[in-house]
């Protein structure tokens, strides 16, 4: 999640840094238990999505993290949670230092998910797309035991179908619609944004996940945008067809995994909302944050059991997060 | 419905012109048929008041409707909907014009709904108000006949008291959510609006209309209100904790009083949807118009029947609107 455009049709930027870390390491950046930090914002689904997966993979140990401020300045993403306002494992006060360290003068920029390289306080990557991929191909020497296949090799062209479509017209679209500044642009992807929840709907409606039957890559996807729907895409970027909760499937799907261990348990709607609302002032000028809707919804059953489904496949849930890392409660 | 305030927290501004047209004609307005002109913007939940009381008593022969553009332009409410862009029977292009006929030099806010005495173009009354109020006492001898008893002698007190409540918490308390520029100003007044609203869904689950059994001034007053609920205070203004769609009284409440002849029948979702979007820029500075909700569930069965009630008690349901005042169907 970088920072958002002021007047022109909205674009996200391709990740500017986009070296892997690798089990051989081609790129100079070997895995290894220890040396890598996560950088996340609790409030942006890209952050999100990793997130997820380092918790059902069991990577909390071997990668740690850092959470920011949902509210960046104007020096974006920063550590005034932390004590003394600097991340304590980095010893840096802005996200910024570290792609300053892996690029002197650069001005682009600075988004989350990013991986900074523990040792010499340098960026690695912030290519979103693919840090969740890796966590699950590259990573396999560290993950838990029963941690689940997420990217199944004979899924994959499936699964790499879905994610397309997924984040052209829902991950992103929700964006493209909410920053545009054309009628005519906000109608197009709108109105495509609900066809495709529309399709995920009926798709939905008589399986679990949207990939074989186990949680896949694909769910983790969908999942950080439905989440934060109701909360802040439908009022706030615009996407006001229809409630997530008005999609009965989409919604029972959402409360699902919301419920499964690794998802709900990495979302707070207080950074969501505070963000989305107080850092996009050229289309909520107040930076008021609205009072709904309320969360606790997402923990009401779901009744998605009944469609079978072997959630973590041959694997086992993930325990409960590490105790730094626990989002306050619903309330 | 005036110009709206850019920075300070918002406070309605007492109504300028309170002539009354009376019955005696104490004010120098006497009630005559063909003589005044009221004008409106449907997209004004008080102007809707007096649309829908104009309709229900079967005054449209006695009084006739401007209507204006739902955008309004710097000089304010116009009539850019007519041939030559002038009310055809006023001969004005802008609504200031009867108001400076009435008070010339007058610099006030310009708000609709007013009422214009025909022969002399000048502004009567724009106290939104009493106006519905005087249709109900005042006309009578103009009144249709079975035109119901909107404001019975004997269940005043607590119309009066149910409409203060609806006043303070819903109708003006959208606005004052949605206008606030402080998160603590806001707060108050959008927990206040839902803690009004849970009340009123309880008031309604046993009982069809407000007041009595049968529609009243009450039900008109809080019916503006909801129906543009979902539509534009859901998201534009922040009143977001539930839609409409989301309590289950109030929302067949509103259905049925929509498929009520004189009520649906002078709603413009179009008219309402494009006027708040795109004229409060200081809340909204794309102006971008959001493609949601589906109105046309506006038309589902609701089921209210059960619960009794005599919508026009020893009256009569009016006829169709005349033709020239028709809304497009929902589509």
């Amino acid at each position: 999640m970088t920072t958002t455009p002021d007047t022109k049709e909205f674009k996200r930027s391709p990740s500017h840094f986009a070296d892997r870390i690798t089990a051989d390491g081609a790129d100079g950046w070997p895995v290894e238990a220890g040396r890598y930090r996560l950088v996340v914002s609790r409030a942006c689904p890209w952050a999100n999505r990793a997130m997820i997966v380092r918790r059902l993979l069991g990577l909390e140990g071997a990668i740690s993290l850092a959470i920011t401020d949902p509210i960046q300045d104007e020096r974006s993403w920063r550590f005034t949670l932390d004590p003394g306002d600097r991340d304590p494992v980095l010893g840096i006060a802005y996200l910024s230092e570290a792609y300053l360290a892996r690029e002197p003068g650069y001005t682009g920029g600075i988004s989350v998910p990013a991986i900074v390289d523990v040792p010499s306080g340098t960026l690695v990557t912030n290519d979103y797309q693919q840090i969740t991929l890796d966590l699950e191909r590259e990573w396999t020497a560290l993950h838990r035991p029963g941690a689940p296949d997420l990217y199944p090799e004979h899924l994959r062209d499936e699964i790499d179908a879905v994610i397309e479509d997924v984040y052209r017209d829902v991950n992103n679209g929700v964006y493209m619609a909410g920053f545009a500044t054309r009628q005519r642009a906000y109608e197009q992807v709108a109105t495509r944004l609900f066809e495709r929840l529309d399709a995920l709907e009926e798709r939905l409606s008589t399986r679990r996940y949207l990939v074989g039957d186990t949680i896949t890559e694909a769910d983790v996807r969908l999942f950080v945008t439905l989440v934060r729907f109701d909360a802040v895409y439908h009022g706030h970027f615009k996407c006001n067809r229809t409630k997530l909760t008005e999609l009965p499937a989409l919604w029972a799907y959402a409360r699902d995994l919301f419920q499964t261990p690794g998802f709900g348990d990495t979302v707070d709607f207080d950074h969501i909302t505070r963000h989305y609302y107080a850092v996009h002032r050229q289309i909520n000028p107040t930076g008021i944050v609205p009072i709904g809707p309320d969360p606790r919804t997402w923990l009401t059953p779901h009744g998605r059991e009944s469609l079978g489904g072997r959630p973590f496949g041959d694997g086992t849930p993930p325990g409960p997060p590490p105790t730094t890392e626990t989002v306050p409660p619903l309330t």
